[in-house]
């Protein structure tokens, strides 16, 4: 299960990057210019799918045995991560036209907020089947199990406000994506030194 | 072996993916409308391949040990599956033209026909060269054993059906991935409790 | 390293799909014969690039170690299997046109052997630095590394003959890549019974 | 995390190889000559991935555990070397028609820059949080962690050499992937003998 999951969320990763790789003619700056929406997309829903990679591994890693309900519910959630791509280019396509903004924003909302409820539905799955073996209860899993709960309530603010303001939606996904991602602490460290 | 299955079925199960991804100018809400059966191929095709998937690992991942014509099976297993896109393709057209619609149904159910019958193949390989250590015997490989049976039930009556009516083969097809996917007890159970 | 290659594989084997499921318009029928040549070199490039796998596998499979050499040769070897798709295309194309099918059909073969001598130089690698555990002289590692031997001389004739009669050439890899991957003589069992 | 890194780097590998396949019509050897542009980027990235992904396999192998900090760095790892693709097709069509060349060799320059500072930071992180285990200070991890030096030193040359000749850096970056990925030690072995 792991290595299909894996590959299927590596692929949605890297697959907004096709859309960068194909460009119009004009010089490098022109191309940069002109694909930075594409760009900033892709680097969104890296991120975004990077975060819930790490989440879904946390949970996944410490597994004794997995069973046939589990392997569903993980396909389900596989079918709303792939679907990514999709609202993701809607997003990069109003940030270029301003047009139809907010429904693009609300629908990749939307998305990211079914990928985490698909979350909530593993982890809960898992423990009531006693998947995790009885000494699994460590910091890190009790951490990566209470963790989306915050992430949910921020996305579903975003999704909020990405009803008046499409744009401002579109920075506060970034900015989650940015702290869920971005190792703070570990840069912290190397900036201001060992204290 | 399995590195190579999962890594293939993931790719063909995210395929056609980029059809959607790849959408032409209009708003979010009209992208949607126009693209709702190259989505609706697009979650038929990841149900379908995703089942075939559960299908596989619950027969490979008991085996003790594997040999070149195993692995040869497998391969022209894959290379079916990997064709799925190509139907999938031609269905999503025919929703939306209505056109051919009874040739590009039947070629996708003569594809998931042969899907499973490789499937058949490769248990019946397995079984007959005893790749199976002796104490692999347990319910859940003998269910993952008989399960094709009615599947392939199924499929021959969607093809006839599809021969009369191919938007209801569409519809069976559909039911069918779902009723293989969505784990409808565990579902069940999280909606009525714990009874 | 088995898991970059596999993938790596995998995706080259599956790539050709692409260029089928993106089809001009046309009932199905039409359709499937208009891509007929992209079905027949994608059949065949899977089939090649999947004996290719099946023959790497089973030499690295008892692999004890590796080291920073091997996995720079392997690396170079899938630079040549990821090629592979640009001949392919040529291939198709030229089935489609009949012009420039010789010089199409030399570079498809020049290719396939590129393969297979990268193959050599991985085997003789493995071996003059004891890659192998010492009890890994089995049979079907032995049948493994001597294989290559009659597939590198049939696709110097197939070569050959393809600079006078390129489609016989195609003729000729597609029979060698039939004889490399379906286990004849497991179908040969199915049909004739267990004697 | 070992397979998810693999197969986006092996998709990041195999992305170029895309452009090359979808190739305009002409003869064989017409196409050839058109597509050399970007078969030579495809090469370079091809073997500057390979160079990295040994380079990261190398450190990541010998790990006794991993973190979640450490996840997070390597997926912003691998956020840099999918968007190589990117400047890759940019040298490629600035090889092709000469213009903003010196932008697109640059940029080019730039994001491998990035990919090797990634690695530093990987490796500075794993050493500081003690991920190896204590008897993993063998010769090979320690030629794996003082490699990337001479590396980012023949990048920031290649670098200022661009701005002047953007062409000849394209020569130095392909000469540092040749020497990275060629094991010549092996090749001199095996064509001057066991000396």
């Amino acid at each position: 299960m792991e290595a299909l999951s894996d590959g299927v969320m590596g692929f949605a990763m890297t697959l907004p990057v096709v859309s960068i790789a194909v460009h119009p003619p004009g010089t490098p700056i022109q191309q940069l210019l002109r694909a930075w929406p594409s760009l900033l997309a892709y680097v969104l829903s890296f991120m975004t799918i990077g975060a819930a990679w790490i989440a879904h591994s946390a949970l996944t890693d410490r597994f004794e045995r997995t069973d046939s309900i589990f392997l569903r519910l993980n396909l389900l959630t596989l079918l709303v991560v792939v679907f990514l791509p999709f609202p993701t280019g809607l997003v990069a396509d109003a940030l270029r036209s301003t047009e139809g903004e907010r429904e693009a924003v609300t629908l990749y909302g939307l998305t990211l907020l079914a990928i985490r409820l698909m979350g909530f539905a593993l982890v809960a799955y898992a423990r009531h089947e006693n998947l995790y073996p009885p000494d699994a209860g460590d910091e890190e899993l009790k951490r990566a199990q209470q963790y989306p709960l915050p992430v949910v309530i921020g996305y579903v603010v975003a999704l909020l406000i990405g009803l008046a303001w499409p744009t401002a939606a579109v920075v506060v996904y970034f900015g989650i994506a940015v702290i869920l991602v971005v190792p703070f602490r570990a840069v912290a460290h190397v900036v201001f030194g060992h204290a």
